[in-house]
């Protein structure tokens, strides 16, 4: 397949999340993945539940399109056969916390010594620089420090951690458009860089206007439940048989809105005309449209938004999305097979490319799956070369 | 400023998030960012509250360096100027329903025709293809519609929005992603293509692991409240005067925490010796933890933590987060000075380029500010003949 970043060599030596995301999004484009693994028990996510026949599905959702290939870099030789394949790469990705590859003496520096074209993408809790530089991270500490639980919740209630790691998974999109610029600089410059990204960091902007909300108020948001901040109305209503979420973000949806639930007169009210005077008759606003929407049930009422071009849909639990028609007709659930663990569903490819789309080639690897095939594509080893980096040691003890 | 994408000329149609923010990540990296806007009224974010002296905190977030031009889309004059612009640029992000620009004559096969390298990309709810294709959306929909919803929450209790645009803000993040690998690839090929990011599809992908979950156990997951649910402990603790996120994620983090807490010989009991043991004996482990945790206050706790290497953090509000020593060291707080609102404060750039940073070079646009400065440097245009633009209404009745 002639992927839009086919031809793209990415050593990626990161475990778990953040950098494993960043990797299978260049992965997913038809770049050449290599995941370099710790002998012996290789990413800390292989032992993450569930398991099915012994392989995590947790690991098989964030490396598939990879190939694996055990390093001891700790030994002499695994350094040595990891720096020969450092001056094939075009990208690596780390997120060891800052300092480790420099202790391994495999730094930037150093490797950027080796090939001056490698863009080397480290992504930390917290970033190469500043006071907590050193600390050691995951996504819940992230979610926690960064702001984005503060404002999850029920009204008035407890912050909340987002469902699916977050912290990790901006993190990951914000290193693989941050490789991405830089390889585009280094057609022109013909050099690498670096690209420090920091979890931590990544949380910050996806605050977003919640900054500038604090900055213009003087007061911290709070969770607000199901609502929207600063958009109105935005947010679910039950339904005679359920609940609908209900979107209507400027004044000619809410005027269609209040035509469609039969109450057109309050498209002309003074107290709802503009955004800003239904923030300040949220109340009233509220108790107009949840006495109307719960008059008929919800199909009733989705049919008549969507003819109306108002946005509203259903609050969906994951065995509606995998069974979703549109989730469906845009390939976004793909049965891939394992060759332990068998069938599973891994989400598709967002990222939709007209002339270079991208795919699921092949399932996550086995550890260490695929050193001789590595070796031959990237370095032009024979199995008899191979066999003596692994006498060496190079691949580990196994 | 030399930035990774400086020389990149971006045509940002797109209005209120996902699309902005798309552009916006490109902007920041360097790109020269031309946002078309309505006339009269331009992007219905700036309506959104809070203003400050009438201008919208909520759109300052999402334009930070770009600049304005309005357009009337739907005049001869205001087609032909914007063809004359769409001949000159790199990139178009639109995010209209799908069908909106071809209606106007400006598909994405009649601008490929003009401008065989453009990068034509469409972000919008549903994606350009199936079902739901022709639906409105914003992002409390998608996030309804996704699942991120349905596994956010408290623990058995009600799905709950993520307090963030998260629908919105991912799909940016992906469409960038897009827009740059197709920029690799045209690098080669010399030509173009459309990438097209749905949000929803963008939900299902950053779903990743509770896909797998669900097709390997047959459950939908539900809210869990703040703990992870394949890794553990990964959850917060009440302390004797607050509380603190801890998240040990690999065995030898469980062995060294048992140690901090006082309690070494959890570290070789059956039951907590592995993260699957620790998942099958969670309430003991929890019960264990909470006991010990409970005896002190937050800072000693995390004194030690950091100490011992353990991943802990507070929840911080989003004031605390703008007062954060890290986050001021690594410049993700930025005062910017707006014409007419003043200072006020912004999420800097975090995507960390060691030779090529990015930065905030100028504060969201006011409407058609930069009417003059764009069509002379795109066009070559002079004052007059700007002036003759406008008296044809290319840029509106204003």
């Amino acid at each position: 397949m002639d992927g839009a970043l086919s031809g793209l060599r990415v050593l990626d030596l990161s475990r778990v999340l953040a950098g494993p995301y960043a990797a299978m999004v260049l992965a997913d484009l038809g770049a050449d993945v290599v995941k370099i693994e710790m002998p012996g028990t290789g990413d800390d996510a292989r032992a993450y539940p569930p398991h099915v026949a012994g392989e995590s599905v947790y690991f098989m959702s964030l490396n598939r399109n990879k190939r694996s290939l055990t390093l001891d870099l700790k030994s002499d030789a695994g350094r040595e056969l990891f720096q020969a394949l450092v001056r094939q790469a075009d990208v690596l990705v780390e997120n060891f916390r800052p300092g480790t590859m420099a202790r391994l003496g495999l730094g930037y520096d150093e490797l950027a010594a080796l090939n001056p074209r490698l863009i080397y993408a480290a992504v930390s809790g917290f970033g190469q620089t500043g006071p907590y530089s050193p600390r050691a991270a995951y996504d819940a500490v992230l979610q926690a420090m960064g702001g984005i639980m503060s404002i999850t919740g029920p009204e008035d209630g407890q912050p909340t951690r987002v469902g699916t790691s977050i912290a990790d998974i901006t993190a990951g999109l914000f290193s693989a458009v941050g490789i991405l610029a830089a390889l585009n600089k280094r057609q022109e410059t013909g050099v690498g860089q670096m690209v420090d990204v920091a979890m931590l960091d990544c949380q910050v902007a996806i605050l977003e206007n919640a900054i500038a909300r604090y900055a213009a108020t003087g007061q911290a948001p709070r969770p607000i439940g199901n609502r929207h901040p600063a958009i109105f109305p935005f947010e679910p209503f039950d339904t005679s048989d359920g609940q609908l979420m209900v979107a209507a973000g400027n004044d000619t949806l809410w005027a269609r809105l209040c035509a469609v639930i039969g109450r057109p007169e309050l498209a002309d009210d003074p107290r709802f005309a503009t955004n800003p005077s239904r923030h300040q008759n949220y109340a009233a606003m509220r108790a107009a449209l949840a006495e109307a929407l719960a008059q008929r049930p919800t199909a009733d009422w989705q049919r008549e938004l969507d003819a109306a071009g108002i946005p509203n849909g259903p609050i969906n639990d994951v065995a509606d999305v995998v069974h979703d028609p549109q989730v469906q007709a845009r390939e976004m659930i793909q049965e891939v097979e394992h060759p332990v663990a068998g069938k599973t569903l891994l989400p598709g490819v967002p990222i939709k490319l007209s002339a270079t789309p991208g795919g699921i080639r092949r399932p996550a690897p086995l550890l260490g799956e695929h050193a001789e095939e590595i070796l031959a594509d990237w370095l032009g080893y024979d199995a008899a070369e191979v066999a003596r980096w692994r006498a060496r040691g190079a691949l580990g003890a196994g």
